[in-house]
């Protein structure tokens, strides 16, 4: 186009004062390096990184803000790290004692694989708070427990029809890292060296079982827990990508968790979707009324939140349960959340690695106290109140509690129709101890607790979920559900006679 | 940051100048008086009402727009209210005799909710059409409905699994609340007073029962039916958003009404995703090309619509059946509109609350007439004549046409399957005056029509729904589940023997 | 509003310079007289081809380009056709005789349908990769293959439940219309000449059987397959909409292929809907880094990619499996891509038209050998190596040979399951020589590689897919139908006896 139009000259304009204040900023003599050849080698990834924070306020300057506005929560950075751009060899170079996956990367000692624990370098409460996080455990929490371990083999084994009978053999690997482990993230492990001929010449690096992989609960080389690349994605690591909702939908969208679903027909996400251009996602403090109107998952979950007058309505906490005082999804009956999250060592009566019954009773000794989730609510309210009446909030949580009563309620005439079938000896479970997740009727009742419950219990939780709490794998196939069990029993009773 | 971003100059000074205009107009006393105390306990709700029309232009103001530009309807606008910015206690303080929630409110009778008796103040036409909205009667055409009330406690009531026998008991409102009244509205009641420690000393509030809700058919404490902020989200009640197909989705796109998700997929939908960001969906009226080069749902179903030389292409209406010829959806089969939006006249042959036969023809007395029809598709067309030809517009409702008839007659053999079902006793329906909807059979039919036409029908009349017609619970479901319905059938008779 | 924001003041100059641009440019005479009447009976569809590039540079100017940055492929651009704006006439005027659209508009030859054979008058390169693209023959292979044409049958045509017995009776061309041939393509046929009375007077217009449509595979009036309007809609033709992943979404969300529910969870999909208001997406080349940080359906599949240096990353391409080595879904295997788009001649060894057997063998003769699927893996994975490094692709691609393989043998066990049920005369299928979709076993085995197998192989393709690998259609579903399918195997044994 010959013309240019007023727009683009002012985007161009933009741009380029960019540009400027990156070229202000010094980088590290070893980052410059990095660069030198990674900027041709992977175009995308370099300019990811050359529009973050990262690229253009050093840690001393970061340091330098109001405590409010501050985005560091170490206070004992080393100097030397101060004064540089955050850039590629300030992050990979950490540590390196701990990293299995270090090596020597052109006269560099390189770790591939950056941890929370590199992070906590700068962000150390943030890492602090996310070890206390469900999500940092959610490898362990799963392959480590014996009753999940089993639904994983029916979802991810082989299957095999030979001789009229229908079996499951064994799993593989690369199966488990993009179904279940994809997002609960995998164990990433060291297994040798392999020699790469590259633009450069020939080159060592580590190879890496379980990668690639951003999982929340990912086992790193160091030994740490979890990816802040879950949710700040590699590399622009941005707080304006965590705080829209798209980042959350990557894990919180399917049937078993629909909170993306929910919100986005909830009012909340009908502003957020209406009105996003008007927002400002990346100021901190977030300041409910002027940076936003309508609330994303970071702004209930997660963010620092601040009124005009910078009075604190929230904290900012990488522990995601701060302000839930239930476990609503991924678990036979809603209860009060657990209160560590390491879950290795919960156990119910039966003997099954559950912090609740078989009948919904929560296994006191594994779950917040009634005052425990008291004060979760209470911080999660404060966040409502920004907008809505306190009846208006009292209504809404009244109707939660309901929901998960009655959620638990359909889930547990379901596990009791399952009981007659298993002592009826139709099908094989808990009591002639085999999986309860690999027969028909079995199946039923999961999907009865796993997808329709749950999601009756987002709909209701998030204020909103439309048809997600009746039509769409709500209320309606939950009842659904429980019917074509109670009529699948019914069908076993008359093949017998 | 240190060097701000040329945009961000412009944006900080667009919104300054904003704030200008703001200040320049007059609040009256009363809501200055809001203002003092709500701006610190709601800064969300405050801000959105600050960014709003509301908040920048007097109803004087409003008034003296040409008439195509006029987003007021009334013309006898109380001259008192015509000189300020319509603010918390414009609204909120109107007919305070008629509003069971109408309190004492330090000093100010002000009512806690806004109904659209009230908003009629300045915006009588579309207050008034809306009654002969069907949406204005979605309470009681559902609750007030024998036949829908089986529906909803075969979804909502508790069930109970008793010496293996599954019944249905009673319900709670709770989960009436949240689940189908979500959509459709609750019944808002004042049930007492209560006493609240607030943050400026004891205070006294009306108890609501069924608050918070914004159902489309909402029964509020004046006694009016429906709720303005469905579509116009408090605080904002802006046009933007309502003409934005998010705010439709907040219930419209579930599988029993996804119009939504078929707008998504369709050309209409590409183009709204890829090009909003240079639509106007601001300007009244709205200039078809100009300000937008697709049709949002708003576009087809309500608003008032222009070419660049003004020549009026449809009128604007709050009554949403105005451009549509037929029912297609929550019925078993598809039916010219009914005439009255209140339905609780309506019957059928067999003694059934429906405008329609159980072998699908409609019930004359209650619907539209084969001219009427062809007015409002007539009403219809001209908007699509504004981009498409005439033959593609013909073919288009063709296609409509042959839809309805073919979902209907897949109905109809479904209907004659749970028929013969009934007739042999395998399950219990109309022929033994039992609940139509709690059984297997019975609810295999509810699917077929309830969520596999309806998907179809949309497909199809929303000009392009790709999949929705097809395997994404269209034609591909509607006959399996047809098939599961036989084969229900099938092993009824073979068990019996 | 009085005060006109300083942000809206300088949209109106962006416009206005446009404007002044846009006239500038000389139309043609003809397609002045068109615009005479069309901006007023169609000022949408005018609107949008004034905002396109077509309206806005001629031939001879977009030959000027460098050639990396040229949209023009054709070289021997008629000197006539290259002084004017693309406009109307210059369209819908060429090759008038081999259209049989083709009628006498107002003293202008004109033909209703511009065709993609039209469309190379400039484009020849596209138009030509188009009819090696597998879409160009999505309507030869669909109803002219009998396999497809059963389960089009299945799905498409009429109902009939008659003496206890239900059966399938003829289609109509109406629902063919909008179900499988709204994407696949319609045949568009001239059935005759209608007199309309328009504004204008009595004019002719030729009757369009199977019009309107876009599908990917039309049959058009001038012989030529395919239409270019299927991702540039008309009557923009924009390069920013087909790079966007909502055009893609018109056909590829619904559970027969999901992808772009599998974009919008993973990575790539969350950072376009995070960042993509600071992408550009009209530029030529498309330069990974400056005008993107994440990919788009069109940046892996089809578009020139350069780095900052214009060093090619990719070559345009519009034959969509040039970086394509698996024909992934719409086939009982994923198998490796068909050598030639048009499959009439494929046949297995069972003599069934498809390029793979019952056992999930490819046939040979029909596929890509080995060594080009390497060639076309390696096209692709230069795309994915403009962010990721060798180990993080390599690793990739073998989960999705995983994938494969894994997806490949549940469908190999089901298979095995229906033949049986197929040898025990329980169904009749293939050795009966009957329909093999069109029971309940048989539905059931096509859900598992339709539907399952597809969700679980998009998931791993794009990198990411989240739930979709697992609950949503995924590893959970497939494994849950073969369950059902080995019960109701089991059924048919326990009813027999």
């Amino acid at each position: 186009m010959r013309h240019l139009s007023l727009v683009w000259v002012i985007m161009l304009l933009s741009v380029l004062s960019l540009s400027v204040q990156a070229q202000e900023l010094r980088l590290s003599e070893q980052t410059e390096e990095c660069l030198g050849c990674h900027s041709e080698l992977h175009p995308g990834l370099v300019a990811s990184w050359m529009r973050s924070r990262h690229s253009m306020v050093s840690p001393a300057e970061a340091l330098q803000k109001p405590e409010l506005q501050r985005r560091v929560s170490s206070v004992d950075i080393e100097t030397e790290l101060q004064q540089t751009a955050v850039g590629c060899y300030e992050c990979h170079s950490l540590r390196t004692d701990e990293h299995a996956d270090s090596f020597d990367h052109n006269g560099f000692q390189i770790n591939i694989i950056v941890s929370p624990a590199d992070c906590a370098t700068c962000h150390v409460t943030e890492a602090d708070q996310y070890t206390r996080n469900i999500m940092s455990h959610a490898y362990g929490n799963l392959v480590d427990n014996t009753l999940y371990r089993d639904l994983t083999q029916v979802v991810n084994n082989h299957y095999s029809f030979t001789k009229e009978q229908l079996t499951i053999g064994a799993g593989d690997k690369l199966t488990e890292y993009e179904s279940c482990l994809y997002c609960h993230g995998t164990k990433v492990e060291v297994t040798g060296i392999v020699t790469r001929d590259t633009d450069f010449g020939e080159l060592d690096f580590p190879v890496l079982d379980g990668w690639p992989n951003q999982g929340v609960g990912r086992i790193n080389p160091d030994g740490s827990k979890g990816a802040c690349t879950s949710c700040h994605s590699r590399h622009a690591f941005s707080i304006e990508m965590a705080r829209k909702p798209f980042t959350c939908s990557e894990c919180h969208k399917g049937p078993d968790v629909p909170a993306y679903k929910v919100y986005e027909v909830s009012k909340h996400g009908n502003i957020f979707n209406s009105k996003q251009a008007e927002f400002n996602f990346d100021e901190v403090p977030w300041t409910v009324g002027k940076d936003f109107t309508a609330p994303t998952c970071a702004a209930c979950h997660a963010s620092l939140l601040v009124s005009e007058d910078d009075t604190v309505i929230a904290e900012r906490t990488h522990q995601y349960n701060d302000r839930l005082a239930w476990r609503l999804f991924g678990v036979p009956y809603a209860h009060p959340h657990p209160l560590d999250a390491d879950l290795k060592d919960v156990v119910n009566s039966a003997g099954l690695p559950l912090a609740v019954e078989m009948n919904g009773e929560p296994v006191a000794s594994f779950v917040l106290t009634r005052q425990q989730q008291s004060e979760r609510n209470a911080r999660m309210q404060k966040v409502c109140l920004s907008c809505h009446s306190s009846q208006w909030v009292e209504n809404h949580f009244a109707r939660l509690d309901n929901t998960i009563e009655r959620t638990n309620a359909i889930t547990f005439e379901a596990t009791k129709i399952l009981q007659d079938i298993w002592r009826k000896d139709f099908e094989k479970g808990l009591p002639q101890g085999q999986n309860i997740f690999d027969e028909e009727a079995e199946r039923m009742w999961t999907g009865v607790w796993l997808f329709y419950a749950n999601s009756t219990r987002f709909a209701s939780a998030m204020a909103g979920g439309g048809d997600y709490g009746v039509f769409a794998k709500g209320r309606y196939q939950s009842t659904e559900q429980l019917n074509k069990l109670f009529a699948k029993m019914q069908l076993y009773e008359a093949l017998q006679k």
